[in-house]
């Protein structure tokens, strides 16, 4: 059994427990879950015991309700059991078109985190999954800034996810082990100060910014030029949108922090910082949860040979996360078992779009799962 | 030092020809050449010295004379050194328009393998490379039956390459070890007949069908869908060119060879046999040496999401080729020197579409490509 | 009103139905209809009065049952009202995987002519509409060798088109005019030998071969790069689908009459016969009716530049050309009230990718749709 | 004989020069111009008689020393007759990497217009070419807004592009009648106060802003679908480059002209305003004048099926441009000598984005460019 609590009951939450309890109710295979059936923890055993959100539309509603906002199909009976909890705020959708009312509206931010860690002892949760909307944030670094802007009550200075992995810190120390997994860009598992604290009060951080869509695969891409010595002269990638997310990346500040993420793949993989212009691009409300991406990518071959490959995508986002989060928080339980607290570099390297702890490296994605499942006491999946 | 001997002084031979003198002056980094200089042995120490044909126009020209014809650039002087001798025809240039003539239209196929030895030992090459047009061939799979077929003299059952294989198995003999690289799609490193016959008489080979363009792309991707187990509905693969290879391929026989090499990839990587559709579709003269390809690829994403992704792109064949052989001459010599005769899987794991031995899968490349180098004794590219 | 017969019950003709159909019962606007409502012939006084196809698991059902293997909606209930007839085979659907029973196997061809004929004079159709599977066909050019053929009863030497457009023409003349409509590439517009009888009994004919999919879009953007002056130097297209007619097409013969309809776009509007490859290439049962196409144009531009672009699209096959066939049967109507018998050119240069008569040009369609407009007494859609 | 000036030696003005005279010398044939020798003013009349810029570095250099910057092949030697004269900068360069000056920056507005005209006077241009850099504009509307601010030598209001302009306008005057060619975003033909102006003074103003790569095509694949009346839900259209007009793009003010430009032809085509997503979106220097687009349209077929297109493109942006004005500077000289002052929309219609004069619509090119033929006394391009 390994039970949940979801933060930001939005797309990928929603698309996360529709599909778990599709399979559950037998009418869904594995597809889209990188690790299958094959951990000892089996995906039927994962059970949602809670989920917050700050959209005053969602709290107070069950995620039948909710879900049937992102789904057509038919919304499994089991999801009327779990109702939405207000959640932290922290103006995490400010400049959004959404009505949000947070804890923190109307308690200090050390309230907030005590409020968090009683209603999850209540249900107590292995692991706790963060995919809130994309935040304009800014890492702490240092344990000690940290606690002291936590100790002033400094409510500009944190984002909804920096009190929630707090709460979660809190609540590990009590419940003698828990899992954070950061699938939104904010840097949780990449802060020294977060890591720290985690080691500290058993718990296991995954993260940060869960790997879908164009980066993992332009990973790969570039993992297979540079084995060919092949001398790339620009990367050019486009990406629009039309869910919250991409709305919410229009917005500069969020936008940039995104950027930041994204780009140090290139210089990882290629070993070089090869021209590149990589960054979520727009927002079309039409296109939906089905992103269009462009990519172009110019090299050089042998005897200056010019190549080029050019890329195009339809991806739905929602589904690719939610179909990740399966797996983490099954190796998430198994991390806690293992006693492996802090953060985990070779579950982020396969799962993470910037893989913590801090400075670590990008990995070709079939690299890094092959070692992640080695992790994970599995067989390789290629053999000769 | 390696010595080398070209079969086939088409396009990817000569491009070999230029990019390697070009390399020796300082000219060319080593772009498109996989293990760069990392080897013991380096690319520099690379010396052609011997070349066949079956093109009466190249036959008794230099190799710059015919490199010419291949590249605008400046040619080196030095290739002004080698000139190109008659090699063995049986047929393979039939349907295109070249005037071809081979030492099997004068003599029995047992003299034409003498008289290749004899000029073999002469020059004392270390390693043999076949980059002849491609075939329409059929495998022997016995020894008896190859054998026995050489013994009839029956110049309608083989190809030129089984002829220059025979040839270089001889000539491993009385060399004490010899390499003989199938850059072409006829099964040599595939076929057990010669296999056995290779480790009989220290001959290393290594093949079949190099693995340029599309087909080492396609592995990756398809493992990169795999290891997020994605179901892969339709694979679509077209491929046009304007180079002798394709023109070739237009020949229904010939491209029968080609079809049954690469689909053996999808089942390989992804486990099961998605519907595809992969094979070489046309040619068209003016787009040259550097083929268009268009790739289509549905699959089911976590609770039934359908993804697409296109793929394009415009890749020079021949240069891939010639860049694949710097490594392959060099691994074949240290092949010798381990005394690895018969095939050696873990370089024709990345190096070739079709790596023999028979019945041996297809890896992803980027999997494949850090195991050749543990065989050769290098650290691997990528580390955490 | 406007009374239609359909000849083959197939994907285009069920989608036709069931769209006509939701249309008067305004569950869906005029998309896909190229003159939308404008013609003085209103949608909704369209009616289908007859249907005819050889499949045997269709002969005897009603609309409603067939249409309902093709659409995953509701299907109108007004289709229950029509019941698919036995049409004429000839071998028509051979070598592909469907039990199939004609008129022609239990009679002379005259006779079949003159079923028809009386059928038809029962529910008394303006327009009968040509949308059977592709045929292998070869064109009689005289009229004498038409109906010699006929009086011997050469069953081998006639399709069943060629057969169905000989009952519209005896029919027209007892109707006092009809016209027939022919969607497939079967040359009957573009043979003189069908035309002249046309003209001498009142029959108007629409034809040949739909113009929905990839070939008009290249008309167009052929005449985009051809007013620019644009030398195209290549023109690649490649199109593969997983319904019956790309199944039809994998057998030679057929494929061998669409090919012919094809190409002669490249001369028609640019001036000079550019090198191409332009082919339905293959078929792939997932992609179901929703086609993959691939485009790549090279060209040179002032100073000798080189452009490229790369189209690729997905693409509904069947709805294309059944919005098409909503315009058609109206405008058959228009032309039988205007006497225009035989064929009418500036009809089939915009609707069909071969416009009748013989030797017309292909135009680009965005010029097409303007006199075709002008034909049918509208104003133009394009003022400045 | 065609006399011209240019305005802004870069690279469209460079690669203009070395076409022209290429084409005098037989090295070229009409590739890229529109109207090839069609027109009784032939290509070989067309001369260079003078050319401004800002650029410290290519004031008082020759063309031929100018335009080897540009290109790689051998520069006609007839380009070192022109020598660059210092013109008016105004600020146009700010943000750019490139040291600036112009006559601006040693006396008034009034007095840089004199100096200019008095030039003219001496090389006695036809046609005046402006193909500075794209620039941060504000339109006048008003004639006596513009004059006034002219009086008042307001520098900051004005933009080199609308100094020019007023030069072209009053040595019109004096040398009764000359046309203006204004092939960027700055609205000249589409600002009444000049068309006014130009009306009073006998010039000929064509533009704004030449329409080459994606925009065009853009209008001929919508009129495409719209004669189809497919329903477009949305149209993303990314454009990265490398010349000096993306970079300069990058700058906000300058992007927002850009934008206003490309916007309303979603509208004026189709009818109604599909969401669309089109700007110019980065700035990456290794792929040079040579532009990556990446176009996506979804619509809704027959019966509600959905289409997708992706386009992609590489584009040589100069070339396209510089055949256009071999066309522009030679309808130029046909307008004065019809007396057709002001500007002319058949004319615009073709050749530019943003057709003046103001509220005229953008027509399908296919369309225009044929009634653009008609107004120059040419037969269609596209008879049946």
């Amino acid at each position: 059994m390994v039970k949940v609590v979801i933060l930001g009951q939005g797309y990928v939450a929603s698309i996360f427990a529709i599909g778990l309890e599709r399979i559950k109710k037998g009418e869904l295979g594995y597809q889209g879950v990188p690790l299958k059936n094959e951990l000892p923890i089996k995906i039927e055993e994962i059970e949602i015991v809670g989920s917050y959100d700050v959209d005053s539309s969602k709290i107070g509603k069950t995620l039948f309700d909710v879900a049937s906002k992102y789904w057509d199909g038919n919304i499994p009976e089991t999801l009327k059991e779990v109702k939405v909890k207000k959640g932290v705020h922290l103006k995490s959708l400010r400049n959004l078109p959404i009505e949000a009312k947070g804890l923190d509206d109307e308690m200090s931010l050390k309230d907030c985190i005590e409020k968090l860690v009683e209603e999850w002892k209540e249900v107590k949760p292995d692991v706790i999954v963060n995919v809130c909307t994309t935040e304009a944030f800014e890492p702490f670094g240092e344990k000690e800034k940290l606690l002291e802007a936590l100790e002033k009550d400094e409510k500009e200075r944190f984002t909804a996810t920096q009190i929630y992995a707090l709460a979660a810190i809190n609540y590990a120390k009590e419940n003698n082990g828990a899992a954070f997994v950061n699938a939104i860009p904010t840097l949780i598992a990449n802060d020294p100060a977060y890591v720290e604290l985690a080691k500290e009060n058993k718990l296991v951080i995954f993260g940060d910014d869960g790997a879908t869509g164009a980066t993992p695969l332009t990973a790969d891409l570039l993992a297979h030029l540079a084995q060919r010595n092949r001398l790339v002269k620009d990367i050019v990638q486009f990406n629009i949108g039309g869910n919250t997310d991409f709305l919410a990346l229009t917005d500069t500040d969020r936008n940039k922090s995104k950027e930041y993420t994204k780009s140090s793949i290139v210089k990882d993989i290629l070993g070089y910082d090869a021209p590149h212009y990589i960054k979520p691009t727009g927002y079309m409300k039409p296109l939906g949860d089905r992103k269009f991406i462009a990519m172009h990518i110019e090299y050089e071959s042998f005897n200056q040979a010019i190549d080029e490959l050019i890329i195009n995508g339809r991806i739905n986002d929602s589904p690719a996360l939610a179909g990740l989060i399966v797996d983490l928080v099954r190796l998430g339980k198994i991390a806690i078992s293992k006693g492996e607290f802090g953060t985990v570099y070779p579950v982020n390297a396969f799962y993470m779009k910037n893989p913590g702890p801090e400075n670590m490296h990008n990995l070709p994605r079939i690299i890094a799962y092959e070692k992640m499942r080695e992790w994970a006491g599995l067989s390789p999946m290629f053999k000769a």
